[in-house]
């Protein structure tokens, strides 16, 4: 049995575009992913009769509906008391829920306003998920329906305490109402260096033997500099059960698509290269020119690039490329002058490695090259220079964003080559 | 009159979580400022039977609904049909519409594929929005409904088609309709340095003079590392009478938050920042640690920051601190380290202006500072190094985001004091 679920967010700042609602858009891919059936997605202010209204709209249409937001204790909470409308039931207080309220306020040597206990409210009949990282607990509420026993699952709005709860108590649940005892598993292929379409045909093959068999399924998520995800979802009737499923595809996709995979999961082209350069013992110099320091940036995001990265000269004044870092005097958007700046990095920062790029992010040409433009440099070691160049899409944000993801790339294949 | 205005969002990839809805917040944020009540917003995808669902509902509450998406060319885009449907009209090709798409394939120099021509369906009765940044036009559609006529607004999904349309024919139509013949203007100041609740405190005189008036109203937004905005919208019969409604109010709010405001609607600091710099003739040097080459990143995606900014020196190893900038061996989270640093770094890239920023970004403390401290070194000219401490809230990401804000904003008022 196949089951369907609506997704509800409530708060007035949603409708007046102060705060946009990214819950639902997450909430959605979750359900997606478990093979639940969802076909709308609502937002609606703070206001109690509209909410019961939409509710009501969404039992008569589906068979579950999660209920994002207006748990906190202010007055403007009111999801509480309308889905306690909705169920035709009264509320009592929790002493359980209000026993960790109270030991969380006291963990944060912080006063309690009365108005907290608010939250221990719970409607008769609906189960408490508990609260671990908000003062909010999520409930489970059966709705009686003419059409049949239906569900809200009522979580918090700060999307950190919502996705744990949809973890650990909603998605469960609705995969047992779905009697699908199973779990879903994911396993994302990170990859550069070829378009959707690109990877749609050198992948051809494995797609039509998993359009074949339908589980595991297979897609896409183009994800700017995060570089283009490849998916694969299975559902088994444990994780391993699950991953067994997958793995003989992942292997087959890792052989053909070769080193542009660069990751998996959670891995990014930054904490991948990290991790590679650590392992070697090698430290980085970077000279950027049209990322404009955006390299580092994106590097020293991630805790304890220190280790590996020693700095980078941004030298976007052709004079600081001179000066500096000793580029010869010329044309520097070129390949050689990145060879050069990645030479002098290297020199200047006293680093294993020297990594540059120098481009035209627009608006307008330079140096006879169009905009698009990317000329990276690279210096291992004694080894011979490194050079490349690419012409990338995009405006001015977008072209220095893939000029990000398109070096360090060069520099992990190097690396793994080496 | 007072009318009031749904939002339905069209697509499958919104449900699916592919793509954030951010086109539903942005409306409603323009609704709301042209006085039209919005109660609720909904997404759903690309399926004729529950899209007519979907505006049927719409119209049965509302006067008026926004449809964005699902005007494209290929066989999911289904917008126009089901529109076609709830106003029980057929369709027509409207060729001043298709002269219009082969033009703008042809300004391109690209071979138009026939589908395109699915564009240029038009609902009997519908009146075209002249598209001018895509291909697909779109269109205000008279809905004959038992409470009285309604209106459907079809616009793309594509966000700046989408709101050239808003602008240019929706919120002009909308207000006629709402029998309102007056425009709405809004100034947003740019502020930095005070927290929502101390700007509210020290606003609190206009902000009762404004409640005593009506109109223009005034708004907070806090926008992370833009700063936190302060909007007055106003209504007038035109925009110079709107304009003249605020001018009181902006005035006495310039007065009462003097520098704290920086700017005013899309000024940014860092382009406040480089116009200060340019208007004097200085430019800038930057030396970075916690932030990792951010501050350079954010200038230069200013098109002709390189007028002003000549670089930056991100010395993340303490090693490159005291050899490349010459900062004295010691604790490098301090003041002292970071105008050593803005001296370096004005001395090794030839600039006016040396900033430079070190501090302690997480997870752990770092020479016995907390995270969150960030030191800022000043160095105008010849004049005396300044330096300040703050402490940013937020974890990594954010407390760098912090930090670049806070670090441009020292200097940007030392060039106004000085």
């Amino acid at each position: 049995m196949s089951i369907s679920c609506e997704v509800l967010a409530i708060g007035t700042e949603l409708l007046l575009g102060q705060i946009v609602d990214t819950n639902s858009s997450w909430i959605g891919e979750q359900l997606a992913m478990n093979g639940i059936g969802t076909h709308r997605q609502v937002k609606v202010g703070d206001n109690r009769e509209r909410i019961v209204q939409c509710m009501r709209e969404a039992f008569d249409r589906s068979d579950a509906l999660i209920v994002c937001g207006g748990l906190g204790p202010t007055h403007d909470d009111i999801t509480r008391e309308a889905i306690a409308e909705v169920m035709g039931v009264d509320m009592h207080h929790d002493e359980e829920v209000a026993e960790r309220i109270r030991e969380l306020f006291a963990s944060r040597g912080r006063r309690m306003a009365d108005n907290n206990l608010r939250q221990a409210q719970v409607p008769d009949g609906a189960v408490v998920i508990e609260q671990t990282r908000g003062t909010a607990p999520g409930l489970i509420c059966p709705v009686h329906h003419p059409n049949g026993e239906k569900v809200a699952y009522l979580v918090p709005g700060v999307p950190h305490e919502m996705k744990d709860m949809l973890e650990r108590a909603v998605l469960p649940d609705l995969r047992r109402r779905s009697g699908d005892p199973s779990v879903i598993v994911s396993r994302t292929l990170r990859t550069w260096g070829e378009s959707e379409s690109g990877l749609n045909e050198r992948l051809d093959g494995v797609i039509g033997r998993l359009d074949a068999v339908g589980n595991p399924t297979l897609a896409f998520l183009a994800s700017g500099w995060e570089g283009i995800k490849v998916r694969l979802t299975a559902r088994g009737r444990n994780r391993s059960a699950a991953l067994a499923l997958i793995e003989p595809f992942e292997d087959e996709i890792r052989r053909e698509l070769g080193t542009q995979v660069f990751g998996q999961d959670d891995d990014t082209m930054e904490s991948v290269v990290l991790d590679l350069m650590r392992a070697r013992g090698l430290s980085l110099g970077l000279a950027e020119s049209v990322t404009g320091g955006l390299v580092g940036a994106r590097l020293t995001g991630i805790a304890g690039s220190s280790d590996v990265l020693r700095g980078s000269i941004v030298s976007y004044a052709s004079g600081v490329k001179f000066d500096l870092l000793g580029v010869p005097e010329g044309p520097v958007v070129s390949e050689a002058a990145a060879v050069a700046m990645a030479e002098g990095a290297r020199r200047v920062l006293h680093s294993d490695v020297g990594l540059a790029l120098t481009g035209v992010a627009g608006p307008s040409e330079q140096d006879g090259m169009p905009v698009g433009t990317l000329c990276v440099g690279l210096v291992v070691g004694d080894s011979a220079p490194l050079s490349t160049t690419v012409r990338l899409p995009g405006q001015r944000q977008q072209m220095r964003e893939f000029s990000v993801i398109s070096a360090l790339d060069l520099l992990r294949r190097t690396l793994l080559a080496g």
